[in-house]
């Protein structure tokens, strides 16, 4: 059984094909987020705090990092990035105790958050371009840490999802010729926009069982692509993230702090049997009953979590109503 | 490709493995509704007209008629399920020009039901028991009609997914003996509470591909099965179907007149390819926006279909606007 393990300060995440699927939370990036960028280059993190715990509260079990303002006041990423990188990293991990995803296309930047990162990280990521294997896996070979493999390289994203395939073969092979194993690489075969190509979700249900049989790897998406564009994204989003799951695919980038997809992934996992009587389920559901009462649905998981039953993660507590 | 056709007085509906889920509307049902018992018992078949209409507009494909009321005054349904039925099924497609789907235990009523039904009805149902299979193929293999094959026998239902395939197998080949092709079984592999059986959900997943792929037959399910007995049931069932369709699962006999579900459905079918241009979730998102502005689901449902798309089948009509 494949398992990819993560670790934080002081707790572990196995992304596996027998574990329930794994949120990383996507919200700690400035990317098209101009109010964050701007509080960034001003030296104001508290969006940054803001959605670390939120995301948290709401279920997110890794948070991805991403550093890639673009300072008006200096606007080469190779040098503001790995600076920002450290600060935010050792921020988020300083708040919440959950493994981190370092997110950057900075090569300084990814080896930035390697150094200061506690536990195992997540490196995100590497591609089929030769200049990022090369570039990359050397990093991962050096920290020991598993990473995202985006299978697109120097021709850039096909749409034919045999090629995205040999792409993720090709990395998986460069990384065994560094010594790292299939099991720390996490393969996103890249999601593609339903509105835009009819074949989308059938690419990634057909991809990820590939995948999974023959490269024996873990996946992980940017789940919301697949509905860009659409009108009720959210509907999209919430049949899809089952369907991949029960497909195989064992992780995804995404936005935690949505009640609707992330029941979607509850469910999913009652359904996979990876949640033991249901006991997530029974706590995420007095979640959503408050959620439908009016409190915003971080408060909701937040005070759930008081109540004794953690929503964000697998508790031992007792619950105290079935 | 196998292909279940089913037909009402001048509409075919296709259950297929290229087809968009079938969604069987489970509504005219006395079974645990006492108050529409009690109306059938008295005349009164005012609700069964609401639930013909209803789940026609609500996106309902076919529509299952169930007369197995036990009347206070007659206790015998051999006796009172022959004429309720008849008088049922003239009723409904006099109403709504959709493909019935004829629903008892009682083969006098099965039979009542076939004699009068228009075009080429779907028969609910046969089991793996002896005298159910001697009683109801011949009946199947007279009116050329598909039929719900159960896959339960005299030994009950078994919680072993095996022998549910066994059983199911066996229904194909004693319909085979009569000259029943297996593309006129759609098999019903059970669905298990997944509150009381924690791999109910693999079960079914396993169970539709392997029926599929070694039986070539179509499958339904009484989907909401999955969530009894646990809180937000709605959730697991919108989580279910979209997993179950992309398992393989081609039908099902459900609630249409739930939006939730339906929303898995049709996202489901765009993710599937079975939704050209997504012209229908287009459509679509335009009743869950006036659901969402507080206008009941049927009446959505309607007044969408009267503007020109038909929110319950797939359509020729332009829309007017992406």
């Amino acid at each position: 059984m494949t398992r990819t393990v993560l670790e934080s300060k002081t707790k572990t995440v196995t992304i596996g094909f027998d574990e329930p699927f794994c949120v990383i939370g996507e919200r700690i990036n400035p990317t098209g987020r101009k109010v964050l960028a701007a509080q960034l280059e001003a030296g104001d993190f508290s969006t940054v705090e803001k959605d670390a715990l939120e995301q948290v509260a709401c279920g997110a079990m890794v948070l991805d990092v991403n550093a890639g303002v673009v300072y008006n006041s200096n606007p080469d990423p190779n040098i503001t990035e790995p600076p920002l990188m450290t600060k935010m990293i050792e921020l988020v991990q300083g708040l919440v105790d959950v493994p981190l995803c370092i997110d950057s296309s900075v090569p300084g930047a990814l080896e930035a958050g390697l150094a200061v990162a506690e536990g195992r990280p997540l490196l995100n990521s590497v591609t089929g371009e030769e200049d990022r294997l090369e570039a990359i896996l050397p990093l991962v070979k050096k920290y020991n840490v598993p990473v995202v493999a985006i299978s697109n390289d120097d021709t850039g994203i096909s749409e034919d999802p045999d090629v995205r395939f040999a792409v993720a073969k090709k990395i998986v092979e460069r990384a065994a010729d560094f010594g790292i194993p299939a099991h720390d690489i996490v393969v996103d075969p890249l999601v593609m926009p339903v509105g835009a190509m009819a074949t989308a979700g059938r690419q990634v249900f057909t991809l990820v069982a590939k995948l999974r049989e023959e490269l024996g790897v873990n996946t992980t998406c940017g789940a919301s692509n697949i509905s860009f564009g659409l009108p009720h994204r959210h509907g999209i989003n919430a049949a899809f993230l089952p369907m991949a799951i029960g497909a195989g695919m064992t992780s995804a980038i995404m936005n935690p702090v949505r009640p609707v997809e992330m029941e979607a992934i509850r469910a999913a996992n009652f359904l996979m049997n990876h949640d033991a009587n249901g006991s997530e389920w029974i706590k995420f559901a007095r979640v959503l009953d408050a959620v439908a009462e009016g409190t915003p649905f971080p408060q909701a998981s937040t005070a759930q979590a008081a109540s004794g039953g953690r929503a964000g993660g697998r508790s031992g507590g007792r619950r105290r109503r079935a």
